[in-house]
């Protein structure tokens, strides 16, 4: 039996203004902070240890990974950043206020565009300053593999090769795998291994900071999952994300 | 021409202490955090660009690596962490208070232990409590890679491999290179690149949390190296290092 942990970085600075955020570059608020050390010390607390860390190249995730090391005194693991562990990339809607956008556009058009499985916000320019084509960290990527939008059908389709080239055979050669990433670069993730329909994926939200454990078969199937420790909150953190989209 | 940045951690909790570190995993104090970061705005106010971090498994290096790459906002560059990078062994030594070892043994011994090309502090016993060889950590070395006291040539020969195998193939690819280690592996390091004899690289001291920039030429012989920064802050930090060792 493989063990597999999911960890959805902490509040971040855009969490809290709810601001919609996909690539964009903000760092974790002193509660998101809390949140990636509290995550930390509940894996220590369960004796969880780990041969590899797997997070995005968005400080969001990357510091909530450095949080949860260092709570667990294991701050010399390797660390695998990949591109394709990054959040849903929003499009234009990226650093606007998502009850501004509902008031603008209505719940439902936000919804849609939050949790549609494949009906992306209307793109970015590339021209546009918050394109991130000229960013270094996605200097060797074509350009074309740097999106301008995306719907969660996009995301899986770029999160799936990194699942199948890098983590999933790290699993099966025995290592236990924890991975720092993103709301939706999670529910890609929770959509593969719980084989979701692509209708039922709106209703999954994942909280900040709580790790999500998989217990996975020889062949990498889901035995079971669980968020560590109080699962009442782990609930009302789900269901907080759900409402963001509100007016 | 290549350039190869070495930047020794900032200031640990046991360097306050004055004691004998090693590979204990002391953490830096606040002074070091604040050092590490100034690491990483000079190197940014320089416009220095990394392809590829390397650190050693110890958290004073890997703590002072994050907040270079951190003040950067570098966050998402590949980390490769090695056992072989680690400071030097400090023996029985580990933990013990460098004035009061002066007073007792005499600053010649002192001195010797702390400087001496080939002469080894006394070893630990394997079964002492202070031993590393159950870390984590180390579980997939052999137990004599693990060591029980190193002088600065035990330290040389187990850093370079690492250089030979990882850091130079790296460079004369074209990477550009940080790596944040210790005080007497950077000094390994130096000793290699600038062919100093074994006798006077007793004289060589590191500065904690300033760059130390080295211009390579293709065949990775130095052409010049330079402290970042202020040149006289960096001259009264490195004597502060050669007077631990007194009485």
């Amino acid at each position: 039996m493989h063990k597999l942990v999911l960890v959805r970085h902490g509040e971040s600075t855009w969490n809290l203004e709810n601001r919609f955020t996909g690539w964009t570059d903000v760092d974790l608020t002193a509660t998101g902070i809390e949140q990636a050390k509290n995550a930390g010390r509940l894996l220590k607390a369960e004796g969880y240890e780990f041969d590899l860390a797997y997070t995005s190249v968005l400080k969001r995730a990357t510091r909530t990974l450095w949080h949860c090391l260092d709570e667990m005194d294991r701050t010399w693991l390797p660390v695998v950043h990949s591109w394709r562990l990054n959040e849903r990339h929003y499009g234009s809607l990226q650093g606007l206020n998502k009850a501004d956008m509902a008031k603008q556009f209505g719940e439902e058009q936000v919804l849609v565009w939050r949790r549609s499985y494949d009906t992306p916000p209307p793109a970015l320019e590339a021209t546009d300053p918050r394109c991130e084509r000229s960013d270094l960290r996605y200097a060797k990527l074509q350009p074309d593999q740097v999106p301008l939008t995306e719907c969660l059908k996009d995301t899986v389709a770029r999160v799936m090769p990194f699942w199948n080239e890098a983590v999933a055979p790290a699993i099966r050669a025995g290592k236990n795998v924890v991975i720092a990433a993103h709301g939706n670069s999670i529910r890609a993730l929770v959509k593969y291994l719980d084989d979701i329909a692509d209708d039922a994926i709106v209703g999954v939200n994942i909280p900040n900071g709580i790790p999500l454990v998989y217990e996975l078969d020889a062949n990498l199937k889901p035995i079971r999952n669980y968020y560590l420790g109080d699962a009442e909150a782990a609930a009302k953190a789900a269901a907080a994300v759900a409402s963001q989209g509100k007016a």
